[in-house]
């Protein structure tokens, strides 16, 4: 198709709005969006994406900002929707490398604050704390911070205007018309931005295979009660994510209600709590949260237990009590355990080992329709273009299967396919009030793997290695040799980790060593000198015995040492 | 609660009948089980287990049968409910150390058979293709096999008579009025013997937990012909298990219905629809089945091709032919896939990524509702037991959550909480007409981890290595000694695997190689020779500088070779 029939003509020579998604478009988790007008770029979120089974060892992946990096100085702020680690995990890293002014509501920052304190950031950080209804400056761009829903509190969408027009970014949200803390989604707004003219809209996809309506948090509330009622005579232990500020916020009405002393547990939990409460997000009656320590004080009855590890992470408080490693709580006969939340895909297994544990232990265990989505599903996302009636939709946040099931209610809606942009990271969508297509040129983009200490030096080559390593093993053969008499020295050295139980493999190690002394001693009568060559020889020789003899293939690390060097 | 208490004494001093399970509880798969009495050990199932995500590298796990070996003379026979790999799968390796005779209906047979054949067994089996309403007599044992319905054709419950009375074992079964191929289950036969008086039951627990009944397959076959209508104008993939001989014939069926050729793919398709054509368990019409090597030579609207690979198995053909590895056939624009599956716990993500996958190439993905489950819910579990009337209920073949939510239907059904075992894998169940308990003594059980060519020969320390490796990967140093004269003869020798990418890492290695001669020579002069004492402190030192420098704590392989030896 030529450009022209994308652009309308008396658009085309004009300067066009990019919108650069440098990553969240392949897998829910790394959002974060450049807005690109003329010499000024913004950038929504920073966010982080947990590593996914293939990336061994690997505890945390951040995008490539190389597109950023190289246009350091047209930067005018980083915008943050909301406080969860896909949309805020990258930014300490990031900041080490690039700053520039960052903007966010009340609780997203003070969850930031917290983590750039961790890294020791909070001193050079140009900090600026936003309220609903705020319009930021940033360059070419105004920004404006407008309310909604979501799993979190203070969560935004952002309206972004330039003069190519402007573009709604809902974030991450749901349609809560009761919300627990502070007011419903500002629908009003959408639809007074929606009346001026919306260029795009950038909308969150998560649930956008879902029919329906996403249910209010308050009906969490009631179901709160209710199995609080009907657990009243047992300990309650419930397991939820942190960051869930309004779902504790529940727990701990029920337990006032009927009259039980709360413990919260678990790092993540303590953290989030201690800001919610600093920052008024959260209202705890008077004596109703009580140290773990004093939970001796109590009869069981009365206790309630606000736990992480609702996703069954090993590490997490709820595992660690359900396996009886946690050092001050341990889940007995007659507990009732309140799973509230449904398995993050992929998660679903280490969620069933943790109610498997918790049932062995003689706990009530319920985990159904204890929870309800902090994202918009079909309807509601059906609302919200209706409010805002976008020319252009970009569905964002999401799998691809959830981008192209989005694609499909923005057609129902009317929109037409050709104006629905399923972007892929690093594409650069241009449009204005003219027209809109994506790019033939792309940003560089990627997965920046963090390991412990080191940013980016695990690559594809150390993950192969990794995965190698972890279904063969490795075997390692050690020989001195006299390069001028051409002579072993001494015997061989063998060595293996992961492959097989050495003490039991008397044998095949032996038959091993004999290997590997008949192949050198052949191939140094032969006049090989080469330690290059030598060590081939050893690989592939001693690779094919093992084959031949386990059918596995493990790592070979021959180690040739000169006695004359 | 003392021994009285649970038997009535009148019975008391009689022989009793030992239900030894030997594995198969605490998972699904692996499902094993002894039933003794007296000098006879009759054996249900021999099945193997997938690996769980932290038996890294294992192929496949099969049942500890030290039970069985060390009371090899009192076996009479291997009693196999169907032909499932968590039945079957330990097959091979059981028969490989001991000898008796198997028993199983035809279909089950057929696939032992090739699996036999395949490791040279077939020869010296003793094998007995049984009909439904055979009764065998093994030692002091006679059972029958009856009809039920499951997920692959020709499955079997079993009443097992013993002088302390009849026991039924359910096998895998879900309850179909309207079975694809053959009858119905046999429920006039389980009124019957039920009627004459059963002292345990059983039962299958995969479903115990969903309420309401299974549908029938049949309603599968009636989606398949909507879908086939639907997308007349594609051409149609669809991915379900090789084994569900009744859902492969049901999409034949559809794809005669409107004039489409047919492709078998996937090595598990080609080998099970081989035996089940053989065995005429399935109706192929003429002319419907090519070979891939045709399908060009037809229009791509009228071709189906039915593959292995619902799961979302990386190796399988549809995985493939999503990425684009598979050499005959890759996904196109405009193909519709069905995934006739449901995804089975822990392989969700995967069954996601392959759906992504394919929608990236532009083929419609259906998923939903185009499955039906092989496994009893809880309204067909009530109307076995109602059949039945067992005085004991035995929950069998789940996860604790579901044998627990079994024991909650056999309570609401009017059987005493105490005559509803819970058993572990190695439990004794001891009952007959007088009472039952689970006794104190276990027998031997495991998990034997088969990996290539070993079995059993990776265990806990090789899996801990794998795990480590697969982390923070590995650090070999080597370092030629003169032990004579306590010096270093050449330089220390570095590499590593899976840690960091070595050609970027200059600095870190050369730090490394600092480190290691610094701390040796100072060991040396200080007179230490012992070479375990030199390993001791290059491991420490290195291990703890690296940790500093990386926050990772790779394996770390110290070699030293005396020159003089």
């Amino acid at each position: 198709m030529s450009r022209k029939k994308h652009y309308n003509e008396q658009w085309e020579n004009e300067p066009k709005l990019q919108i650069i998604p440098l990553g969240g478009l392949e897998q829910i988790g790394m959002n974060i969006t450049a807005f690109r007008y003329e010499d000024s770029i913004i950038v929504v979120d920073l966010g982080m994406a947990f590593p996914t089974d293939d990336m061994l060892g690997v505890d945390l992946v951040i995008p490539d900002i190389t597109y950023l990096l190289e246009n350091r100085e047209l930067i005018r702020g980083f915008f943050i929707t909301h406080g969860h680690e896909d949309h805020i995990g990258a930014i300490p890293y990031i900041l080490n490398q690039l700053n520039a002014p960052l903007y966010a509501t009340r609780l997203t920052m003070g969850i930031i604050e917290h983590k750039l304190e961790e890294h020791q950031l909070l001193e050079g950080t140009d900090r600026h704390v936003v309220q609903f209804g705020d319009v930021i400056k940033a360059g070419r761009f105004s920004v404006e911070f407008i309310r909604t829903n979501h799993s979190i509190v203070d969560a935004a969408a952002l309206a972004i205007t330039s003069p190519a027009g402007t573009v709604v970014h809902t974030g991450d949200f749901k349609v809560d018309y009761t919300p627990v803390y502070g007011d419903p989604i500002d629908l009003q707004r959408f639809a007074e931005i929606g009346k001026n003219g919306v260029l795009a809209l950038l909308c969150d996809s998560t649930n956008a295979e879902r029919p329906g309506y996403t249910a209010s948090e308050k009906t969490v509330g009631r179901t709160f009660d209710q199995l609080f009622q009907e657990y009243e005579d047992t300990r309650i232990i419930v397991a939820t994510f942190a960051s869930n500020v309004d779902r504790v916020q529940q727990i701990i009405n029920s337990a006032a209600k009927f009259g039980k002393k709360v413990v919260l547990e678990g790092r993540s939990m303590m953290t989030i709590m201690t800001i919610a409460q600093e920052l008024k997000c959260i209202r705890v009656p008077e004596n109703t949260i009580i140290d773990v320590e004093q939970l001796k004080n109590y009869p069981e009855n009365k206790t309630v237990i606000i736990t992480t590890g609702s996703q069954g992470e090993n590490m997490a408080a709820l595992s660690r009590m359900a396996t009886g490693q946690h050092k001050k709580i341990s889940i007995r006969q007659g507990d009732t355990v309140i799973l509230s939340s449904h398995p993050i895909p992929g998660n679903e297994k280490a969620v069933t080992n943790v109610i498997n544990d918790l049932l062995l232990k003689g706990a009530d265990v319920i985990s159904q329709d204890v929870h309800v989505s902090g994202h918009a599903c079909q309807e509601d996302i059906k609302l919200i273009y209706t409010l805002v009636q976008p020319r252009y939709a970009v569905p964002v946040h999401g799998e691809y299967k959830h981008l192209i099931a989005q694609r499909k209610i923005a057609e129902e809606l009317g929109i037409p396919k050709k104006n629905v942009f399923i972007m892929r990271s690093g594409d650069v969508l241009e449009m204005n009030r003219g027209g809109a297509e994506i790019g033939k040129d792309k940003v560089t983009v990627g997965a920046i793997l963090v390991d412990g200490k080191g940013v980016g030096d695990v690559g594809n080559a150390v993950l192969r290695d990794r995965q190698h390593l972890s279904e063969d093993g490795i075997v390692i053969v050690a020989v001195m040799l006299d390069k001028e008499t051409g002579e072993l020295v001494g015997e061989p050295s063998l060595q293996s980790r992961g492959f097989v139980y050495m003490r039991e493999a008397d044998e095949l190690i032996e038959d091993c060593m004999d290997l590997v002394t008949e192949e050198l001693s052949h191939a140094l009568d032969k006049g090989v000198r080469d330690c290059g060559k030598l060590k081939g020889i050893l690989r592939d020789e001693l690779g094919n015995f093992l084959w031949r003899r386990t059918e596995r293939r493990p790592i070979i690390i021959p180690i040739i040492m000169d006695v004359r060097a």
